[in-house]
């Protein structure tokens, strides 16, 4: 039973045909939620969500998602455990996976949701980690594509990715490291602007060359021709210590109208929130017509519904 | 679609009419629920909860009742998120309000309640703020009808409020503001009796008059000829730093067997819960057998499943 | 109706021909779990579990086996409301039996779980107190079945217990306390050994008489000949203060192979985890071929369903 378990612990663990299928089922599976059909594929089944991060947006995504589809959630915290410690991880994945269907794990370190994927039973989901974020740039994806790149039959269409330009202007963190491995994955290339002392690692990213980005000392450089501008906040969760050294390197890495200027005139923005205006974005851009963060916050429940339901029953229907 | 959506942050959101309604639809799904009925309106309809005080009763009577009614439930506390620290208010409600159908909040300020309604595409249900908590004056009043005011057909009849006394014997807080917008839209008196620098300010109670409440130094005084007395404990909630200062204030503000003497021989006593016996009640009216705490408290639970219903679904059957 | 409400709140609160009928039931139940049969005997039910202590089997294990029957479940923590602090344990009691149809509970003193009993409407379960864990030992005595005594008919046939010896090695806590119950309703001998000063206390055990059990100082001589050995950390939850004295106390009460080797050739080894290799048992007996711990740890789950389903509907089927 083990030989067949996938889990979804980098964006690199699926293919491009396995991408294209998510977001066509994404779009279906959203159709059906605002239409209140009916649709439990994943009745009876449990997901576990193991958070050693605080949330709010995954949470409430993982967690609705999930019930929407017929299922049903155990909510676990630090509180309630933290992982490694009472007790080693293998042993917390050996029992947990034992109990339910489906385990969703927010933590710090790589090393150690791969651990818990290695000795579990059932399918791992990267819920965020200091090096990836993958559920967050499928959303955003998703987000891209129905904005953009729907084909005749109103499918979104990752065809549509190839030759694209997405700026990421800010911290070479999780979200940056995620998006290189999609556009390797996808074939659309990521300009990247980080401060000096924040780039991104491509070793850390996981990506085999540097054919699919471009490092850009000047944000405005990596904004130019971009169809999608996208950002994080300057101190992600874990680094709260190092918040002033940043607000002072970041400075000039606020994305504001004029970085929307220079990119195309249809280009998007994103974040995935929380947000924090006149740091690394200004209001004008974040809450202007070119800024589609409240779907693509909405999104982030559609594409892992799409995502647990592939996870346990493959390709369905 | 905004247009359309019904909050309800304070008791003077619904008028008499629709109480009524609620008053009887609440019977009905009380007596569905003893018989074992399944009773599932609220088939796939997700409920975020989100507390930044603690609770056992506002919890458990929101979180059981969408159960029976088939929903489900994402509870959310400080731990995960703190309204207005991590990101502007309105852009937690833009986003929760994109996943979930119902949110119920139980917060400090009212503002931050408003302000969230504001930006919420889905009905925002207060489950106490320092002003006020409709829920629970709607069950108490809910819990009077049932045993003094039903009528031939065995429903609860709010014409049978009109004239009525309610004794408030304590604290100026946020459950003798509802009160106070109760008895104006429903037609009843209430009589108030406060320490000194606990009185109820109208402005913030936000009722247009005093018409419907009479103030008394002596609480004995309130309570002469009341049929329902009531009392809240002396140090609510947010308050604690207050806790000695009241003690002493609130000494002469116990409900004691004098005062339920002086009341109408058949008057009710009621407590939102939880009660310090020896402070604001005395053992021998809380557990006497005028009391109707138990039933005040189960109370919650079904006048919250028709409040959903309501909003969720308007006027069913 | 209070008069038929069975708690579960120490392990001889059920008879041995319960057992019978309980150890049967949660074989079909798990079966049912293992084919993805849809059973949902508890639809439209909902448990309370309130966590005085941290947990994640206890709570994963009722959690998920509670909507795996197609009941729903209200979490609650210390964080939400402490057992007799804001409210004397009897009006919670009161309260939360009204609005839902089970209560498990982790707590301290087992004083607390016996007053909450004696004032619910509803069947209470120990979720673990400091002096008794009946679910563990339940799933511990279920496992040791299902690789030991099923009857020609492939079910759990507990006729099989009578002369069997568990060899409990460690502390004289909860889970000691437990299996002298067990012992006593079942028929089997507990061979107990614990450091000097951390012995069970019969009167705390509750068992009427002394012949179930045998005393030996040294842990050789009581795994000598067991059919079962089983241990638990050396400090317990609660007892963290003790640590230090505990390790040095309990340094010879390590479970290691030598101890395995005087047993029964078939004997098993089980823990209730979590578990800390080096100290109360060597890795190579908890990660060897007669552990059963990750067995004994899905039971849980299973046993607890058919618990539940036994107190809140009786015999089924």
């Amino acid at each position: 039973m083990t030989a067949s378990i996938r889990h979804y612990l980098q964006f690199s663990d699926l293919g491009a045909e396995e991408y294209a299928w998510l977001f066509k089922r994404a779009a279906l599976i959203k159709k059906k939620f605002k239409a209140y059909e009916k649709y439990h594929p994943l009745a009876d089944r449990t997901l576990a969500m193991i958070f050693e991060k605080a949330s709010t947006r995954t949470r409430v995504s993982f967690e609705a998602g999930m019930y929407q589809m017929g299922g049903s959630v155990v909510h676990l915290t630090t509180g309630d455990s933290q992982l490694g410690r009472a007790e080693p991880i293998e042993d917390s994945a050996r029992v947990i996976s034992r109990m339910v269907d489906l385990v969703m794990i927010r933590t710090f370190g790589q090393d150690k949701i791969e651990k818990f994927a290695a000795h579990s039973r059932v399918p791992v989901i990267n819920g965020l980690t200091n090096e990836f974020h993958p559920c967050q740039i499928l959303a955003d994806i998703f987000t891209f594509l129905e904005h953009r790149g729907l084909d005749a039959a109103g499918n979104p269409d990752p065809a549509f990715l190839r030759g694209k330009v997405v700026a990421w202007v800010g911290d070479g963190n999780n979200m940056a490291n995620t998006w290189l491995q999609a556009a390797e994955l996808l074939g659309f290339t990521v300009h990247l602007s980080t401060p000096s002392g924040y780039e991104v690692d491509q070793a850390v990213a996981g990506i085999r060359s540097s054919d699919s980005y471009k490092v850009f000392k000047d944000p405005m450089d990596a904004c130019r021709g971009a169809d999608l501008v996208t950002t994080d906040v300057w101190t992600s969760m874990g680094y709260e210590a190092e918040n002033e050294a940043r607000k002072k390197a970041f400075a000039d890495w606020c994305v504001d109208t004029e970085m929307m200027k220079v990119a195309r005139a249809d280009a998007l923005f994103m974040h995935c929130l929380p947000a924090h205006r006149g740091e690394e974005v200004e209001a004008e851009v974040i809450d202007g017509p070119q800024s589609v963060v409240w779907d693509e916050a909405e999104n982030r429940m559609h594409v892992q519904k799409a995502l647990m339901e592939y996870l346990l029953l493959g390709r369905v229907d």
